[in-house]
């Protein structure tokens, strides 16, 4: 495998303007407009890394700022470099001794740490020829936890207790591969639950979803009970008594 | 009283080159750059309001851009607005439904709002003529527990048992403010404490600070021990027995 040496980093300011139509609403987030910072690393080869953190609207370009902030620690490494000790590579980057009173590992360091390092995993798959799904699937159980970075969760699990969770699976890996491959991997749909859909919306995304073959829908309740009950109501009409109301 | 209303915000990206003499590190922050987002609120007015953010360096600049990206919110609104309803003020910045999912009231988002939020507090002293410490000591109970924002924190404190506390040293209030006025608000001091200085250094600074009037000395500890004696006997020594070492 060639060892690609990341040379750049294109930050694009991505906004949707779904609260137009109330898409993605809820409760608390009454009017979204769904945004991502993405990122794009290139490299001195024909690969190039692509990760995003997903915002709903103001403030994503206090992301934007924030991975350009970050970006010297990545442009310049080599994707041996990194894959050589990934968790080291992590924390590098979320707790730089400066940085880190920003966050560290929360808000807006943490979704700017997001894109960069899912751009890094791109990156990687990208080389190896493989989705990254597949590549994570592929990877020996140590390798795994050596890329996990345990610090603050060690009292709830640890490298042992990681490993010997992934090794008590490892009989029916080849059998989950083999099934993703064949019948992918389930989802549930929130197509239909948002607040703020008028019933003739709420039914039109029922039925797209059901044709799509989703079994589980997901609504989202909490501004006012009448209206949770009303779309509770069509949601169950639509799908039927055997497909799950989330 | 006059009514100022805030016409516009100036953001100063403060930097202070402290890591080049170890200045204020520690074992976690070992090169800190004292940095500051520092906000002035404009008014139509002779007055301005200032606060300020205080960050050790790299990502000053983050917590520029969100102060740039709240000020929207801010910019506009007059003295009396914000002293009508300051939880709602406080809340309207904090939990904004789209900027909430930055933080939110952590990291990047709740540095950027100390800033603008100080400078509002800054800003109303200066109108009422008073230093900021005097116009809140002044304030009647209810109108400083109506100010603040319980969300999250009502299981631990809530308005009525906060209320109580200020009742019960309602009786001293007045002593209280007439002995901050004679002899100042105590403090320690960290001066000599910080890691990666010199013998000489921690000695002078020890001297400086007693010279001062100061009788309470912060050492930071945690990166050797064998450094952290040799510190604290050296400190113990300027300072002698009665002083007290933190």
């Amino acid at each position: 495998m060639s060892n690609p040496r990341i040379t750049g980093i294109e930050i694009v300011d991505l906004r949707f303007p779904t609260s137009e139509e109330a898409h993605g609403s809820d409760a608390v987030h009454v009017d979204p407009d769904y945004s991502a910072a993405y990122v794009i690393l290139t490299t001195d080869s024909e690969h190039a890394g692509h990760g995003l953190t997903f915002t709903i609207g103001r403030g994503n370009e206090i992301v934007c700022r924030a991975i350009e902030s970050l970006s010297p620690m990545v442009v310049g490494r080599t994707i041996a470099d990194i894959r050589r000790d990934r968790r080291g590579f992590w924390r590098a980057l979320a707790q730089d001794s400066q940085f880190r009173w920003l966050g560290p590992e929360k808000g807006v360091m943490n979704l700017a740490l997001a894109a960069i390092v899912n751009a890094v995993w791109d990156l990687e798959a990208r080389v190896a020829g493989k989705p990254l799904w597949r590549m994570l699937a592929d990877m020996p159980a140590e390798e795994l936890v050596a890329a996990m970075d345990f610090h603050g969760i060690r009292d709830a699990v640890d490298e042992a207790a990681c490993l010997a969770m992934l090794r008590a699976n490892d009989a029916t890996r080849a059998e989950r591969i083999a099934r993703v491959e064949r019948e992918g991997f389930p989802a549930y749909t929130t197509s239909c639950g948002w607040i703020g859909y008028s019933d003739d919306k709420i039914r039109a995304r029922c039925r797209e979803a059901l044709a799509d073959g989703f079994t589980h829908f997901k609504m989202k309740i909490g501004q006012s009970i009448d209206d949770d009950v009303r779309r509770a109501r069509i949601i169950r009409e639509e799908i039927g008594a055997k497909n799950t109301l989330m």
